[in-house]
């Protein structure tokens, strides 16, 4: 089997769904030559599990990048650019993203603006500043059709944003989660319109309900088989899947 | 013909598609009792127009309300709390809003927080503030079942914000406009989910496109002739259509 690609980067990699990416990725059998690992703090004690991750595969190489912070996605971007030297970046997915929990009645503003910049502006964000990288991916030798491969943008979403399905998941009383991941899919539409004349795929993903601290312990799927899922979707999106919201199985969600 | 509601209060009623609504329910031959038409500055410039309509009729009342302003709608719940006495709130529209242009590359983080703030987090708070009123009009006598007449709060959404029309209505490149209003669309149908069992409907409703300063002369639709659509479906929903989101001629859309 071939590299899923060449070059990926994963934001908020240091726990959760974003390091069991990097692990994954790091340890399949042809492995991306380059795997971004970003988080917050990567030399910190929050970042001590992915510290270890890079020290077994050379790989994986840690970079900071705070998805709501612009100058941290820009030195980002250029730690990124001079590892890649002359290439883009294939793969990018932007998987940090925090939860949020409210009723109408213990609704805050503040807590609900905050997970609109990190859930719907911060992948805009990392997007936005990481596209000159994509476009010399989807440039690349002998590169056609769209495919992770070639040159893709993966926005981890959840199923409690499908606005189709909210009338059915009502258990959890979550608007600014559920508002601000509606929103998400929505940018990741717009952005498949964009981007697809540039030889860029973008892709909606709901990784499952996932034992994470976000997913917490009631969750019934293991990290592990969520992230497998994930990345055999990956390898078989091209442009017939672009702008689709799938989740880990490959089933196509309901907006 | 009954009255839509005995009373109906609407955001950003100063122009454009607020102030038809207010304009058409003053003038209808049974109108309701209170009007509440509320916008930024009623008593200054901007409010002219709204001064002059509400000279003619004496059920408009004029109230303040700055949707992103928390203080602001508190006190608007005050003064319409005092006009209304012992009764309740039984329409809310939802009508404010602002539009924001822009594609990948020229988008700007700070614009598109604003756009949040005032599409969503803005009808959120005007609602989350107006329940208690709204609540109070739905407990009223003989009201059975969900309607407009009994208790309602409707949403002025926009087919733009139709993730599922994206790709097929791409011509916008308005990220931060979208987005919120998908989040808009998500918000409605966590309402329409919370709200039903306290007897109140939520309704999610594509105007057109209106010849508005947001909606420009470019667009086909005269604002007297949405604004008439709007009504009419405002006056025939029901239990079945709470959680729809529906155009001015009462067609669904998709999420
Ligand atoms: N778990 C589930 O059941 C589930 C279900 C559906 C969707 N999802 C989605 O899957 C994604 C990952 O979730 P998870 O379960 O792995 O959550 P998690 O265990 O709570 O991890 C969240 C990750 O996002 C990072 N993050 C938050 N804000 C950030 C920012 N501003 N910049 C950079 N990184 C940031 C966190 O970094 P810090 O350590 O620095 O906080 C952490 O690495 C999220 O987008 C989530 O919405 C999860
Ligand atoms: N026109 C269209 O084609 C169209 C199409 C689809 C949907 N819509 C939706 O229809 C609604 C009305 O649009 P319109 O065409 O009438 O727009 P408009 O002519 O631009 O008027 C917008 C109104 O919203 C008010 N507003 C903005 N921010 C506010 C805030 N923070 N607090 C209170 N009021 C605020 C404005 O007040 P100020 O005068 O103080 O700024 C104004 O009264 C919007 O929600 C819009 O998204 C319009």
């Amino acid at each position: 089997m071939a590299a899923l690609a060449r070059s990926v980067l994963v934001t908020g990699s240091n726990r959760g769904i974003g390091l069991e990416l990097v692990r994954q990725l790091a340890a399949s059998p042809r492995p991306p030559q380059h795997i971004f690992a970003t988080c917050r703090d990567p030399e910190g004690p929050r970042g001590k599990a992915l510290q270890e991750l890079a020290a077994q595969h050379p790989s994986i190489k840690l970079v900071q990048l705070d998805a709501v912070n612009l100058p941290s996605i820009r030195g980002a971007v250029r730690a990124v650019g001079s590892h890649l030297k002359d290439q883009g970046l294939n793969l990018l997915i932007n998987n940090a993203g925090v939860s949020s929990h409210a009723t109408l009645r213990s609704l805050d503003s503040r807590e609900m603006l905050s997970a609109f910049a990190t859930n719907v502006v911060g992948p805009v964000q990392v997007t936005k500043e990481f596209l000159p990288l994509l476009e010399k991916a989807a440039k690349g030798v002998g590169k056609e059709g769209l495919s992770c491969s070639r040159a893709a943008v993966i926005n981890i979403s959840t199923k409690l944003g499908s606005i189709g399905l909210c009338l059915k998941v009502p258990e959890a009383p979550m608007y600014p989660y559920r508002a601000s991941k509606a929103a998400q899919n929505m940018v990741t539409r717009c952005m498949a319109a964009e981007l697809q004349d540039k030889g860029i795929l973008c892709v909606a993903i709901h990784p499952g309900w996932v034992k994470t601290d976000m997913g917490t312990e009631k969750a019934p799927l293991m990290v592990e088989h969520s992230v497998q899922g994930i990345l055999t979707v990956l390898a078989n999106l091209s442009q017939d899947t672009s702008g689709a919201f799938l989740d880990w199985e490959g089933n196509t969600l309901p907006w």
